[in-house]
């Protein structure tokens, strides 16, 4: 939701988005082919996946087969680094799609990380993305690149009503850390709580398919 | 002959050093044969070779059918960004690097870039390595990590004369971005004149194997 929400801004603010999607040896990799759909529906010049083995690291329940937490109390989510971080995860896909861009000349990167309700990675805070920013300058002839994150001010609520203005179908995307094969959302993990309190606080139903819906 | 000397001198400095190096669709693969055999004879703990696909972008002589630049003037080379630079790479090479070293708990992150004697890729300047530690530290859970680069200050000839101190055995070693089949070196781009002038002010004779040896 959140990198479709951020696909929808881009293009709304009139640039011509090339997607970009990681098989990162994620256990939810269903969010590859949504993010395919998504890719298509929302306009996106061409939807790229690149192939990398973060399973050859591991430390991550994102990554291995050690378990996502279920069920956590909500407002202890964002506190501390919980074990489905998944270690430089954000500084790879941020270091390939920097590649891409300039291959391509393109000056504008997206990365629809949050900051508020979110899971408490490190990667995620605004000071690493002025980072980042500041290191892919110096590090490559795009001078004047901007790492753009126009959900990093955003609720969950928040970028389920802009997503919705901008006519994102969020029925087609994906979140769940850990789903049922037939790609079912836990609706328990991290990712799913947060999701559905962004819909509950809109008093709105989520149209994508879970395995045991919250009331 | 970059690299091995960097492992060497981590070594020395006490550091138990975990040796990491890509298949990145780079037309000179011979030169990852030669680190397996590097970091054996230099006692790297563990060498490991990660698949990452940069030609799925292009944009550089050594990942697509572009020529690579042959007998360049010395004088000219580090002077703008030549066609060999290849987009980020250093900055996907320390970010897979900076993984590997939050999953080992490592603070310690080592990279043989010079300054001096280089091909004038942004990604090997002192400005650009210190903002990826500070980028680092802000977007991994290993706060205090050091991004080392022994050889920043070093001529070709100066890392000739450390590594052979340090018992490096640059016949083992591959430089050429466009060796032969048989992986002899082509003696004429950037990096093997580079090479060959660090050992020529040295008085001395490169055990690399050559297509056609400059005299």
């Amino acid at each position: 939701m959140d990198s479709a929400t951020c696909l929808a801004i881009a293009r709304a603010e009139g640039f011509a988005p090339y997607a970009l999607s990681f098989r990162y040896g994620q256990r939810h990799a269903v969010e590859l082919a949504a993010a395919a759909q998504v890719a298509a529906a929302l306009g996106a010049v061409e939807h790229r996946i690149v192939d990398i083995d973060l399973r050859a690291f591991g430390g991550s329940a994102l990554t291995s087969d050690a378990a996502v937490p279920k069920d956590r109390d909500q407002a202890s989510i964002g506190e501390g680094v919980p074990i489905t971080y998944v270690p430089a995860r954000n500084t790879i896909f941020l270091s390939y799609a920097l590649a891409w861009a300039e291959v391509l000349d393109c000056r504008d990167l997206f990365i629809g990380v949050n900051a508020l309700d979110y899971s408490g990675y490190p990667d995620c805070r605004p000071d690493f993305i002025a980072a980042f920013q500041q290191m892919a300058r110096l590090g490559t002839t795009l001078h004047d690149l901007t790492v753009h994150t126009p959900l990093a001010a955003l609720t969950k609520r928040g970028i389920v009503e802009r997503g919705l203005a901008l006519g994102v179908d969020f029925s087609l995307t994906r979140t769940c850390y850990d789903p049922a094969p037939d790609g079912a959302a836990c609706g328990r993990c991290d990712a799913c709580q947060l999701r559905l309190k962004g819909f509950r606080e809109l008093g709105l139903e989520d149209g994508a398919p879970y395995v045991s819906r919250e009331s």
